[in-house]
């Protein structure tokens, strides 16, 4: 089953603050380049060995802010310099992953893509590998690809995919048409798809022939493709400092959902297959602390950092200390506190989304260098 | 009025950690040497600048331990030397009170003094002093005087008085008779006393004779008043340090309210000035958020601090902020947030008691150094 991946590279699109995250997560430190989940090793630099047993390092391709250089670099030291493709500013994902498929296809022709998130968390390795490898299966028939994640709850914070008719294809015993994909859901309609069984959680995580992803690009929002070519075409010469100077900060900020894969479900050109190696796009502190506590989570305060610095009465939730301080807790419940050496944030499980508020708010404050 | 303060000598208890407000009280600098209730002044200064207008300064002696002795001098610069008695161990509030009496009486024979704490807030400085007018006209004909509060809520928090029968008293014209010390009621019993008018807090603000203090010690405690005394006689000779050091440290840890108080109430020989003056222990931060609000306790976040590095959404309560850190809270009401540089307190008014549990907590663990 390993030989279609001859052709296969990887894309890791690690762009996004991760504001809900705030203040681990900061515009110039964003989420993927910290170890948020405890696990030891940067949500980056999991991504990376996530990928590695399926693809040799050089064909793994970075795309991330030039703010981010340094520190990509040296998460990463066995990537390419070849491979990092800077943005001069962030312009959503069909730009990013779009702008690494041209370049991939032009060094690689037929080269088949995997783009995979920078910022989220798989908890099995060796089934989303084998995800991959069906995805990939499923590429060389010329479908676009995504992985479905197989909810676990009713959540409203993540879009849905409407798996269809399974589809006879070689090597993909488990890919599925999809029928549309459906925008963050009520908890009501959350929990309706839920019990039918028929819907994934849409992780963005998309697996293609690069021509064919390309293709569906172009015929759905051409200026853009046009534009994302004309770099590639300039990309490995002595040109690609002008062209991406004068093209890429006029390319329109749009994600890949609503230009590839959204047009492609409603060719019948999409499939599906369904992941069940645990996933978390860890998108807010409630998400943090779940991860970090599995099922122990009610019992009492956990601690990313010095236990001994913490003390606790009456209380449960998740401390984060990346201070020398003393941090006492008392008499609240689901309580989230994160103490860095410039800013603290508390709150509860609950109102762990609040957080973009106080972001936006420090936005407008006398204080915004702390974002 | 005013010539029966002649005798006048005031004595300022300055001791008690003020544990419940811990990070901001801390063993090394205690409560009454924080601006707790955010007037712009300490509440040892505060205590000292009701009282100057009552004594000159080199009649008010401060009672403390050792180790306080230049944050005191500092913060009271009058202060004279010979009125400092410092403490080399905390002997609760008997031998404090005793000694300072029985060193006023030998250099001031005849002399009423009046005891006040260091740690408390009166909101009408003017009221007050009206009250310890009288109280000093009481124990002119002989009384033990307290002045006792006109509770404002059923608390829970503070022994009660029970007023007796109005006393005859010339340039007392609002002292009464008491007829019983009450412990810290239940909620049920505490709203009983302040439904029938005729309890008053006790506030431990005693007014007497020096000698008739000492007087009511020696009956009901004859080895500590001995032991006071004896010190007392060593205390302006080359003999003080030799015989405090002896007898100092086996004096009886006991409040002056059983030495002193209960037993005389119950001769008939404690009379109480009802205190309209607004008063408050500040003992807990669910006090200090009270005192430093006021009617618009609801409203919103308050911040004793810099205002401008404070952000919150649905929340409510109060942030103490010591450092130069941005503070975000989200999602709490009635929170408490105090933000030191080496120690970090979150909890809420409701569980403003628990801090008590915490320093407990801390005190066994691997960082007692912060307490």
């Amino acid at each position: 089953m390993s030989s279609n991946l001859d052709l296969f590279y990887a894309v890791i699109p690690a762009g996004g603050v991760g504001s809900r995250l705030w203040p681990l997560s900061r515009a110039s430190q964003p989420k993927f380049l910290h170890d948020v989940a405890g696990t030891g090793e940067t949500l980056l630099r999991s991504t990376w060995l996530r990928l590695t047993p399926l693809c040799s390092a050089d064909r793994i391709m970075v795309v991330t802010g030039c703010k981010h250089a340094d520190e990509v670099r040296s998460q990463l030291p066995e990537l390419d310099e070849s491979n990092i493709v800077l943005e001069t500013e962030g312009r959503d994902s069909t730009a990013a992953i779009g702008l690494a498929a041209a370049i991939l296809e032009r060094r690689h022709p037929g080269a088949i893509i995997g783009s995979f998130a920078a910022d989220h968390l798989v908890h099995s390795d060796v089934r989303f590998r084998r995800a991959v490898r069906e995805a990939v299966a499923a590429a060389e028939d010329d479908y676009i690809v995504t992985l479905g994640i197989q909810p676990v709850e009713a959540s409203t914070a993540f879009g849905y995919i409407r798996a269809g008719e399974p589809l006879v294809i070689e090597d993909a015993p488990s890919a599925r048409a999809v029928e549309a994909f459906v925008e963050k859901p009520k908890l009501a309609t959350a929990r309706r798809y839920l019990a039918s069984g028929e819907y994934l959680w849409n992780a963005g995580m998309f697996i293609a022939r690069a021509r064919r992803l390309l293709e569906v690009l172009a015929e759905n929002a051409p200026e853009l493709a046009a534009g994302i070519e004309e770099i590639a075409d300039a990309w490995d010469t002595d040109a690609r400092d002008e062209v991406t100077a004068r093209v890429w900060p006029g390319l329109e900020k749009i994600a890949i959902d609503y230009t590839v894969a959204e047009p492609a479900a409603k060719q019948g050109a999409l499939a599906v297959i369904p992941g069940f190696f645990g996933w978390d796009d860890v998108g807010d502190f409630a998400a943090v602390s779940r991860v970090h506590l599995g099922a122990d989570s009610d019992a009492e305060i956990n601690v990313i950092g010095d236990v001994d610095r913490v003390v606790s009465t009456g209380s449960t939730g998740l401390v984060i200390g990346q201070t020398e301080r003393i941090i006492a807790v008392a008499g609240i419940p689901n309580v989230i506190v994160v103490d860095t050496p410039d800013a603290l944030l508390v709150t509860t499980r609950e109102h762990a989304q609040d957080v973009k508020q106080i972001v936006a708010a420090l936005g407008k404050s006398e204080h915004p260098e702390v974002l």
